[in-house]
Protein backbone atom coordinates (compact mmCIF):
# COMPACT_ATOMS: atom_id res chain seq x y z
CA UNK A 1 0.00 0.00 0.00
CA UNK A 2 1.18 3.53 -0.74
CA UNK A 3 2.49 5.23 2.26
CA UNK A 4 0.56 8.81 2.33
CA UNK A 5 2.30 10.37 4.73
CA UNK A 6 5.53 9.52 3.92
CA UNK A 7 5.25 10.80 0.36
CA UNK A 8 3.67 14.31 1.41
CA UNK A 9 6.45 14.68 3.51
CA UNK A 10 8.76 13.59 0.50
CA UNK A 11 6.93 16.29 -1.98
CA UNK A 12 7.27 18.66 0.64
CA UNK A 13 11.01 18.05 0.56
CA UNK A 14 11.13 18.14 -3.15
CA UNK A 15 9.38 21.14 -3.17
CA UNK A 16 11.54 23.20 -0.45
CA UNK A 17 14.44 22.01 -2.82
CA UNK A 18 12.60 23.48 -5.95
CA UNK A 19 12.05 26.64 -4.06
CA UNK A 20 15.13 27.09 -3.05
CA UNK A 21 17.22 26.43 -6.30
CA UNK A 22 14.34 28.56 -7.84
CA UNK A 23 16.18 31.54 -7.55
CA UNK A 24 18.62 33.04 -10.21
CA UNK A 25 20.76 36.11 -9.48
CA UNK A 26 18.65 38.50 -12.01
CA UNK A 27 16.10 38.44 -9.00
CA UNK A 28 18.67 39.83 -6.65
CA UNK A 29 19.93 42.82 -9.33
CA UNK A 30 15.75 42.83 -9.57
CA UNK A 31 16.19 44.00 -5.86
CA UNK A 32 19.51 46.32 -5.90
CA UNK A 33 17.75 47.93 -8.94
CA UNK A 34 14.55 48.41 -6.72
CA UNK A 35 16.77 49.03 -3.23
CA UNK A 36 18.50 52.23 -5.58
CA UNK A 37 14.83 53.81 -6.29
CA UNK A 38 13.70 53.40 -2.57
CA UNK A 39 17.02 54.97 -1.87
CA UNK A 40 16.35 58.25 -3.74
CA UNK A 41 12.75 58.24 -2.47
CA UNK A 42 14.17 58.14 0.96
CA UNK A 43 16.86 60.99 0.17
CA UNK A 44 14.84 63.17 -1.80
CA UNK A 45 12.44 63.44 1.25
CA UNK A 46 15.54 64.06 3.59
CA UNK A 47 16.83 67.06 1.27
CA UNK A 48 13.57 68.52 1.40
CA UNK A 49 13.68 68.66 5.13
CA UNK A 50 17.47 69.14 5.18
CA UNK A 51 16.82 72.64 3.25
CA UNK A 52 14.36 73.93 5.00
CA UNK A 53 15.67 73.41 8.73
CA UNK A 54 19.00 74.51 7.95
CA UNK A 55 17.74 77.32 5.70
CA UNK A 56 16.59 78.69 8.85
CA UNK A 57 20.41 79.30 9.88
CA UNK A 58 22.34 79.85 6.39
CA UNK A 59 19.44 80.92 4.34
CA UNK A 60 21.98 82.53 1.79
CA UNK A 61 24.13 79.49 1.42
CA UNK A 62 20.88 77.17 0.60
CA UNK A 63 19.99 79.14 -2.01
CA UNK A 64 23.09 79.47 -3.41
CA UNK A 65 24.15 75.97 -4.49
CA UNK A 66 21.42 73.28 -6.21
CA UNK A 67 22.75 70.25 -5.94
CA UNK A 68 21.64 68.54 -3.47
CA UNK A 69 24.61 66.04 -2.92
CA UNK A 70 27.04 68.90 -2.22
CA UNK A 71 24.90 70.87 -0.57
CA UNK A 72 24.59 67.84 2.57
CA UNK A 73 27.94 67.55 1.82
CA UNK A 74 29.30 70.79 2.21
CA UNK A 75 27.28 71.99 5.73
CA UNK A 76 28.42 68.78 6.59
CA UNK A 77 31.92 69.36 6.92
CA UNK A 78 32.27 73.37 6.65
CA UNK A 79 30.78 76.53 9.38
CA UNK A 80 28.55 79.15 8.31
CA UNK A 81 31.16 81.23 8.06
CA UNK A 82 33.52 80.03 5.72
CA UNK A 83 30.18 78.78 3.60
CA UNK A 84 29.24 82.39 2.83
CA UNK A 85 33.07 83.37 2.31
CA UNK A 86 32.82 81.00 -0.18
CA UNK A 87 29.79 83.19 -1.55
CA UNK A 88 32.14 86.30 -0.73
CA UNK A 89 29.17 87.04 1.79
CA UNK A 90 29.70 88.66 5.05
CA UNK A 91 28.62 86.41 8.13
CA UNK A 92 27.35 88.99 10.42
CA UNK A 93 25.20 90.46 7.20
CA UNK A 94 23.51 87.02 6.80
CA UNK A 95 19.54 86.69 6.91
CA UNK A 96 19.82 83.48 9.05
CA UNK A 97 19.21 83.07 12.98
CA UNK A 98 22.12 82.21 15.20
CA UNK A 99 21.20 78.42 16.37
CA UNK A 100 22.52 77.47 19.65
CA UNK A 101 24.85 75.04 19.27
CA UNK A 102 23.03 71.57 20.05
CA UNK A 103 20.31 73.02 17.57
CA UNK A 104 22.50 72.97 14.97
CA UNK A 105 23.75 69.38 15.86
CA UNK A 106 20.51 68.20 15.01
CA UNK A 107 20.36 69.31 11.89
CA UNK A 108 23.71 68.40 11.15
CA UNK A 109 22.78 65.12 12.15
CA UNK A 110 20.51 65.22 9.66
CA UNK A 111 22.85 65.91 6.95
CA UNK A 112 25.11 63.20 8.18
CA UNK A 113 22.18 60.75 7.88
CA UNK A 114 21.82 61.91 4.35
CA UNK A 115 25.52 61.88 3.17
CA UNK A 116 25.71 57.84 4.51
CA UNK A 117 22.51 57.30 2.20
CA UNK A 118 24.14 58.86 -0.92
CA UNK A 119 26.97 56.89 -0.26
CA UNK A 120 25.28 53.52 0.52
CA UNK A 121 23.38 54.45 -2.79
CA UNK A 122 26.83 54.67 -4.19
CA UNK A 123 27.49 51.40 -3.20
CA UNK A 124 24.60 49.65 -4.41
CA UNK A 125 25.68 51.19 -8.09
CA UNK A 126 28.89 49.27 -8.04
CA UNK A 127 27.89 46.46 -6.69
CA UNK A 128 25.21 45.83 -9.50
CA UNK A 129 27.97 47.41 -12.10
CA UNK A 130 30.19 44.17 -10.99
CA UNK A 131 26.78 41.96 -10.89
CA UNK A 132 25.39 43.18 -14.44
CA UNK A 133 28.63 42.54 -15.80
CA UNK A 134 28.55 39.29 -14.53
CA UNK A 135 25.05 38.28 -15.63
CA UNK A 136 24.34 39.90 -18.51
CA UNK A 137 27.30 41.41 -20.06
CA UNK A 138 25.98 42.50 -22.97
CA UNK A 139 23.13 44.24 -22.22
CA UNK A 140 25.09 46.01 -19.77
CA UNK A 141 27.54 46.67 -22.90
CA UNK A 142 24.42 48.23 -24.72
CA UNK A 143 22.26 49.69 -21.78
CA UNK A 144 25.19 50.05 -18.86
CA UNK A 145 24.29 48.87 -15.66
CA UNK A 146 21.80 51.06 -13.96
CA UNK A 147 19.29 50.97 -17.38
CA UNK A 148 20.10 47.28 -17.95
CA UNK A 149 18.93 46.26 -14.85
CA UNK A 150 15.91 49.23 -14.63
CA UNK A 151 15.02 47.13 -17.78
CA UNK A 152 15.39 43.82 -16.27
CA UNK A 153 13.50 45.30 -13.10
CA UNK A 154 10.68 45.67 -15.39
CA UNK A 155 10.42 42.57 -18.01
CA UNK A 156 10.59 40.51 -14.45
CA UNK A 157 13.91 38.16 -15.21
CA UNK A 158 16.56 37.86 -17.70
CA UNK A 159 14.47 35.27 -19.11
CA UNK A 160 11.25 36.93 -19.61
CA UNK A 161 13.17 39.70 -21.39
CA UNK A 162 14.76 37.63 -23.47
CA UNK A 163 11.27 36.33 -24.43
CA UNK A 164 10.09 39.85 -25.40
CA UNK A 165 9.88 41.24 -29.06
CA UNK A 166 11.87 44.11 -29.31
CA UNK A 167 9.06 47.02 -29.62
CA UNK A 168 7.77 45.82 -25.97
CA UNK A 169 11.52 46.45 -25.27
CA UNK A 170 11.01 49.98 -26.36
CA UNK A 171 7.93 50.63 -24.37
CA UNK A 172 9.10 49.26 -20.59
CA UNK A 173 8.07 51.59 -18.45
CA UNK A 174 5.75 53.72 -20.98
CA UNK A 175 2.63 51.26 -19.79
CA UNK A 176 0.61 54.00 -19.15
CA UNK A 177 1.28 56.42 -21.65
CA UNK A 178 0.59 53.33 -24.10
CA UNK A 179 -2.92 51.72 -22.78
CA UNK A 180 -4.08 55.65 -22.49
CA UNK A 181 -2.71 55.58 -26.11
CA UNK A 182 -4.60 52.60 -26.76
CA UNK A 183 -7.79 53.97 -25.47
CA UNK A 184 -7.86 56.90 -28.08
CA UNK A 185 -6.68 59.57 -25.45
CA UNK A 186 -3.45 60.73 -26.38
CA UNK A 187 -0.25 59.97 -28.67
CA UNK A 188 1.40 56.80 -28.96
CA UNK A 189 4.70 56.56 -26.74
CA UNK A 190 8.12 56.41 -28.45
CA UNK A 191 9.86 55.40 -25.74
CA UNK A 192 9.83 54.21 -22.09
CA UNK A 193 13.15 53.91 -19.50
CA UNK A 194 15.27 53.70 -22.66
CA UNK A 195 14.98 57.63 -22.57
CA UNK A 196 17.68 57.79 -20.19
CA UNK A 197 20.00 55.93 -22.60
CA UNK A 198 22.96 58.84 -23.40
CA UNK A 199 22.16 58.29 -27.26
CA UNK A 200 18.57 59.37 -26.36
CA UNK A 201 19.43 62.14 -24.64
CA UNK A 202 21.92 63.59 -27.14
CA UNK A 203 19.54 63.09 -30.17
CA UNK A 204 16.77 65.57 -31.43
CA UNK A 205 13.45 65.26 -30.22
CA UNK A 206 12.29 64.30 -33.72
CA UNK A 207 14.62 61.36 -34.05
CA UNK A 208 14.33 59.64 -30.47
CA UNK A 209 11.48 57.18 -31.89
CA UNK A 210 14.31 55.86 -34.26
CA UNK A 211 17.16 55.76 -31.66
CA UNK A 212 15.05 53.93 -29.26
CA UNK A 213 13.96 51.13 -32.12
CA UNK A 214 17.31 50.75 -32.68
CA UNK A 215 18.54 50.43 -28.97
CA UNK A 216 15.17 48.36 -27.93
CA UNK A 217 16.34 45.33 -31.30
CA UNK A 218 19.77 45.45 -30.09
CA UNK A 219 18.89 45.14 -26.52
CA UNK A 220 16.49 42.55 -27.26
CA UNK A 221 19.20 40.62 -29.09
CA UNK A 222 21.81 41.05 -26.41
CA UNK A 223 19.03 39.91 -23.82
CA UNK A 224 18.72 36.52 -26.10
CA UNK A 225 22.56 36.16 -25.90
CA UNK A 226 22.82 36.99 -22.03
CA UNK A 227 20.09 34.44 -21.31
CA UNK A 228 21.28 31.46 -23.46
CA UNK A 229 24.91 32.34 -22.30
CA UNK A 230 26.22 32.58 -25.84
CA UNK A 231 29.63 34.61 -26.84
CA UNK A 232 30.00 38.11 -26.09
CA UNK A 233 29.16 40.19 -28.81
CA UNK A 234 27.94 43.80 -26.91
CA UNK A 235 30.90 45.64 -27.78
CA UNK A 236 29.89 45.17 -31.78
CA UNK A 237 25.97 45.90 -31.06
CA UNK A 238 27.15 49.03 -29.58
CA UNK A 239 29.68 49.89 -32.03
CA UNK A 240 27.17 49.53 -34.53
CA UNK A 241 24.53 51.83 -32.65
CA UNK A 242 27.01 54.57 -32.11
CA UNK A 243 28.75 54.76 -35.67
CA UNK A 244 24.87 54.95 -36.81
CA UNK A 245 23.45 57.66 -34.18
CA UNK A 246 26.49 59.14 -32.16
CA UNK A 247 28.16 61.93 -34.70
CA UNK A 248 24.91 63.53 -35.72
CA UNK B 1 15.61 116.40 0.49
CA UNK B 2 14.75 112.56 1.20
CA UNK B 3 17.78 110.43 -0.04
CA UNK B 4 15.66 107.42 -1.10
CA UNK B 5 18.53 105.48 -1.73
CA UNK B 6 20.17 105.34 1.78
CA UNK B 7 16.40 104.58 2.83
CA UNK B 8 16.29 102.14 1.00
CA UNK B 9 19.26 100.30 2.08
CA UNK B 10 18.45 100.97 6.00
CA UNK B 11 15.02 99.45 5.21
CA UNK B 12 16.45 96.36 4.14
CA UNK B 13 19.29 96.53 6.58
CA UNK B 14 16.77 96.86 9.06
CA UNK B 15 13.69 93.75 7.28
CA UNK B 16 17.18 91.84 7.56
CA UNK B 17 17.59 92.08 10.95
CA UNK B 18 13.93 91.32 11.68
CA UNK B 19 14.20 88.34 9.32
CA UNK B 20 17.00 87.23 11.81
CA UNK B 21 15.55 87.83 14.81
CA UNK B 22 12.13 86.31 13.97
CA UNK B 23 13.10 82.55 14.33
CA UNK B 24 12.13 80.80 17.73
CA UNK B 25 12.77 77.82 19.06
CA UNK B 26 9.50 76.00 18.93
CA UNK B 27 9.95 76.49 14.65
CA UNK B 28 13.27 73.87 15.00
CA UNK B 29 11.03 71.77 17.41
CA UNK B 30 8.39 71.60 14.68
CA UNK B 31 11.26 70.90 11.96
CA UNK B 32 12.53 68.10 14.29
CA UNK B 33 9.46 66.56 14.78
CA UNK B 34 8.62 66.10 11.57
CA UNK B 35 12.00 65.24 10.76
CA UNK B 36 11.04 61.98 12.77
CA UNK B 37 8.22 61.72 10.44
CA UNK B 38 10.56 61.60 7.17
CA UNK B 39 12.66 59.32 8.96
CA UNK B 40 9.54 56.87 9.98
CA UNK B 41 8.59 57.19 6.19
CA UNK B 42 12.26 56.44 5.02
CA UNK B 43 12.35 53.17 7.50
CA UNK B 44 9.17 51.79 6.37
CA UNK B 45 10.07 51.85 2.85
CA UNK B 46 13.53 50.41 3.57
CA UNK B 47 12.72 47.66 6.04
CA UNK B 48 9.68 46.69 2.97
CA UNK B 49 12.83 46.02 0.80
CA UNK B 50 14.56 44.67 3.05
CA UNK B 51 12.11 41.73 4.18
CA UNK B 52 11.73 41.24 0.36
CA UNK B 53 15.46 41.46 -0.50
CA UNK B 54 16.60 38.92 2.36
CA UNK B 55 13.53 36.58 2.47
CA UNK B 56 15.21 35.01 -0.29
CA UNK B 57 17.91 33.82 2.02
CA UNK B 58 16.68 33.53 5.02
CA UNK B 59 12.83 33.04 4.59
CA UNK B 60 11.63 31.00 8.34
CA UNK B 61 13.35 34.32 10.05
CA UNK B 62 12.22 37.03 7.54
CA UNK B 63 8.66 35.46 9.09
CA UNK B 64 9.33 34.87 12.13
CA UNK B 65 9.97 38.16 13.43
CA UNK B 66 7.69 40.91 13.30
CA UNK B 67 9.55 43.71 14.67
CA UNK B 68 11.40 45.95 12.31
CA UNK B 69 13.69 47.24 14.26
CA UNK B 70 14.70 44.06 15.68
CA UNK B 71 14.84 42.39 12.62
CA UNK B 72 17.16 44.87 10.96
CA UNK B 73 19.65 44.45 13.96
CA UNK B 74 19.52 40.92 14.42
CA UNK B 75 19.92 39.80 10.53
CA UNK B 76 22.96 42.57 10.71
CA UNK B 77 24.64 40.71 13.52
CA UNK B 78 23.87 37.14 13.22
CA UNK B 79 24.42 34.60 10.35
CA UNK B 80 22.00 32.55 8.78
CA UNK B 81 22.75 29.46 10.98
CA UNK B 82 22.37 30.94 14.21
CA UNK B 83 19.19 33.00 13.63
CA UNK B 84 17.40 29.33 12.57
CA UNK B 85 18.89 27.88 15.23
CA UNK B 86 17.41 30.47 17.62
CA UNK B 87 13.90 29.12 15.90
CA UNK B 88 15.44 25.66 16.64
CA UNK B 89 15.65 25.31 12.52
CA UNK B 90 18.06 23.31 10.58
CA UNK B 91 19.90 25.16 8.33
CA UNK B 92 20.28 22.43 5.93
CA UNK B 93 16.45 22.55 5.63
CA UNK B 94 15.68 26.23 5.11
CA UNK B 95 14.11 27.13 1.89
CA UNK B 96 16.28 30.14 1.67
CA UNK B 97 18.75 30.52 -1.36
CA UNK B 98 22.31 30.37 -1.33
CA UNK B 99 23.27 33.59 -1.82
CA UNK B 100 27.12 34.49 -2.90
CA UNK B 101 29.21 35.92 -0.28
CA UNK B 102 28.59 39.65 -2.17
CA UNK B 103 25.16 39.32 -3.12
CA UNK B 104 24.63 38.58 0.62
CA UNK B 105 27.04 41.53 1.49
CA UNK B 106 24.84 44.46 -0.16
CA UNK B 107 21.78 43.36 1.49
CA UNK B 108 22.77 43.58 4.73
CA UNK B 109 24.47 46.99 3.87
CA UNK B 110 20.80 47.74 3.76
CA UNK B 111 20.20 46.38 6.88
CA UNK B 112 23.07 48.62 8.05
CA UNK B 113 22.24 51.80 6.68
CA UNK B 114 18.56 51.00 8.18
CA UNK B 115 19.95 50.54 11.75
CA UNK B 116 21.39 53.94 11.25
CA UNK B 117 18.30 55.22 10.36
CA UNK B 118 17.01 53.65 13.76
CA UNK B 119 19.66 55.45 15.82
CA UNK B 120 19.22 58.74 13.93
CA UNK B 121 14.99 58.67 15.02
CA UNK B 122 16.29 57.58 18.78
CA UNK B 123 19.14 60.69 18.24
CA UNK B 124 15.99 62.70 17.21
CA UNK B 125 13.76 62.09 20.04
CA UNK B 126 16.17 62.79 22.83
CA UNK B 127 17.20 65.97 21.17
CA UNK B 128 12.89 66.77 21.35
CA UNK B 129 12.71 65.77 24.63
CA UNK B 130 15.33 68.30 26.00
CA UNK B 131 14.39 71.07 23.78
CA UNK B 132 10.68 70.44 24.50
CA UNK B 133 11.17 70.65 28.13
CA UNK B 134 13.10 73.77 27.90
CA UNK B 135 10.90 75.62 25.59
CA UNK B 136 7.13 73.94 26.59
CA UNK B 137 7.77 72.37 30.02
CA UNK B 138 3.51 72.39 30.81
CA UNK B 139 3.03 70.93 27.65
CA UNK B 140 5.77 68.30 27.84
CA UNK B 141 4.50 67.23 31.13
CA UNK B 142 1.11 66.68 30.19
CA UNK B 143 1.56 65.43 26.67
CA UNK B 144 5.11 63.94 26.38
CA UNK B 145 7.75 65.11 24.17
CA UNK B 146 6.23 63.43 21.08
CA UNK B 147 2.69 64.39 20.92
CA UNK B 148 3.51 67.32 22.22
CA UNK B 149 6.03 68.62 19.09
CA UNK B 150 3.59 66.88 17.01
CA UNK B 151 0.64 69.34 18.41
CA UNK B 152 3.02 72.07 18.30
CA UNK B 153 3.83 71.54 14.60
CA UNK B 154 -0.34 70.83 13.81
CA UNK B 155 -0.77 74.47 15.46
CA UNK B 156 1.80 76.26 13.97
CA UNK B 157 4.11 77.68 17.07
CA UNK B 158 4.07 78.05 20.50
CA UNK B 159 2.59 81.52 19.98
CA UNK B 160 -0.97 80.21 17.83
CA UNK B 161 -1.37 76.97 20.17
CA UNK B 162 -1.66 79.30 23.49
CA UNK B 163 -4.06 81.02 20.95
CA UNK B 164 -6.45 78.09 20.58
CA UNK B 165 -9.44 77.00 21.99
CA UNK B 166 -9.57 73.84 23.55
CA UNK B 167 -11.84 72.25 21.62
CA UNK B 168 -9.60 73.15 18.52
CA UNK B 169 -6.94 71.92 20.54
CA UNK B 170 -8.87 68.35 20.77
CA UNK B 171 -9.19 68.17 17.09
CA UNK B 172 -6.03 68.66 15.83
CA UNK B 173 -4.98 66.20 13.22
CA UNK B 174 -8.53 65.45 12.92
CA UNK B 175 -9.07 68.12 10.66
CA UNK B 176 -10.17 66.06 7.45
CA UNK B 177 -12.65 63.84 9.29
CA UNK B 178 -14.07 67.51 10.89
CA UNK B 179 -14.80 69.03 7.67
CA UNK B 180 -16.03 65.72 6.51
CA UNK B 181 -18.81 66.04 9.31
CA UNK B 182 -19.27 69.53 8.38
CA UNK B 183 -20.09 68.52 4.78
CA UNK B 184 -22.80 66.23 6.57
CA UNK B 185 -20.71 63.06 5.80
CA UNK B 186 -20.11 60.97 8.91
CA UNK B 187 -20.00 61.62 12.58
CA UNK B 188 -17.81 64.20 14.31
CA UNK B 189 -13.84 63.30 15.44
CA UNK B 190 -13.76 63.00 18.96
CA UNK B 191 -9.95 63.66 18.81
CA UNK B 192 -6.84 63.97 16.67
CA UNK B 193 -3.73 62.80 17.21
CA UNK B 194 -4.17 63.25 20.91
CA UNK B 195 -5.35 59.73 20.26
CA UNK B 196 -1.33 58.67 21.10
CA UNK B 197 -1.66 59.55 24.53
CA UNK B 198 -1.32 56.70 26.66
CA UNK B 199 -4.70 58.37 29.00
CA UNK B 200 -6.47 57.46 25.68
CA UNK B 201 -4.39 54.36 24.88
CA UNK B 202 -5.77 52.82 28.08
CA UNK B 203 -9.61 54.05 27.97
CA UNK B 204 -12.45 52.20 26.69
CA UNK B 205 -13.98 53.25 23.32
CA UNK B 206 -16.73 55.17 24.73
CA UNK B 207 -14.51 57.13 27.60
CA UNK B 208 -12.39 58.52 24.62
CA UNK B 209 -14.17 61.42 23.86
CA UNK B 210 -14.60 62.62 27.51
CA UNK B 211 -10.61 61.81 27.96
CA UNK B 212 -9.86 63.88 24.64
CA UNK B 213 -11.97 66.75 25.89
CA UNK B 214 -10.53 66.58 28.85
CA UNK B 215 -6.82 66.14 27.89
CA UNK B 216 -7.63 68.92 25.38
CA UNK B 217 -8.54 71.12 28.54
CA UNK B 218 -5.32 70.46 30.30
CA UNK B 219 -2.71 71.63 27.31
CA UNK B 220 -4.63 73.98 26.54
CA UNK B 221 -3.57 75.55 29.50
CA UNK B 222 -0.58 74.19 29.63
CA UNK B 223 0.15 76.30 26.58
CA UNK B 224 -0.83 79.23 27.76
CA UNK B 225 1.47 79.14 30.47
CA UNK B 226 4.55 78.36 28.29
CA UNK B 227 3.91 80.84 26.28
CA UNK B 228 3.72 83.55 28.52
CA UNK B 229 6.69 81.75 30.59
CA UNK B 230 4.35 81.15 34.06
CA UNK B 231 5.62 78.95 36.57
CA UNK B 232 5.86 75.18 35.89
CA UNK B 233 2.12 73.72 36.42
CA UNK B 234 2.52 70.43 34.43
CA UNK B 235 2.93 68.42 37.36
CA UNK B 236 -0.60 69.63 38.82
CA UNK B 237 -2.12 69.77 35.51
CA UNK B 238 -1.35 65.63 34.71
CA UNK B 239 -1.79 64.45 38.13
CA UNK B 240 -5.68 66.36 38.06
CA UNK B 241 -5.88 63.97 34.87
CA UNK B 242 -4.25 61.42 36.36
CA UNK B 243 -6.75 60.60 39.14
CA UNK B 244 -9.78 61.14 37.11
CA UNK B 245 -9.14 58.68 34.68
CA UNK B 246 -6.22 56.32 35.84
CA UNK B 247 -8.05 53.95 37.79
CA UNK B 248 -10.58 52.97 35.41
Amino acid sequence: MIDFKKLREQNIEITKRAVKSSLTRDILIIQAISCIEDTDKASSIFVNRLREWYGYYNPEFTKSIRSNEKFSELIASMSKKDLLKSLKLDEARSMGADFEKKDLDAALELARSLNDLYSFRKYLEQYLEKAMSEICPNITAIAGPLLGAKLLSLAGSIKRISELPSSTIQLLGAEKALFRHIRGLGKSPKHGVLVQHPLMESAKMKDRGKVARALADKISIAAKVDYFKGKFVGDKLKAGLEARFKKK
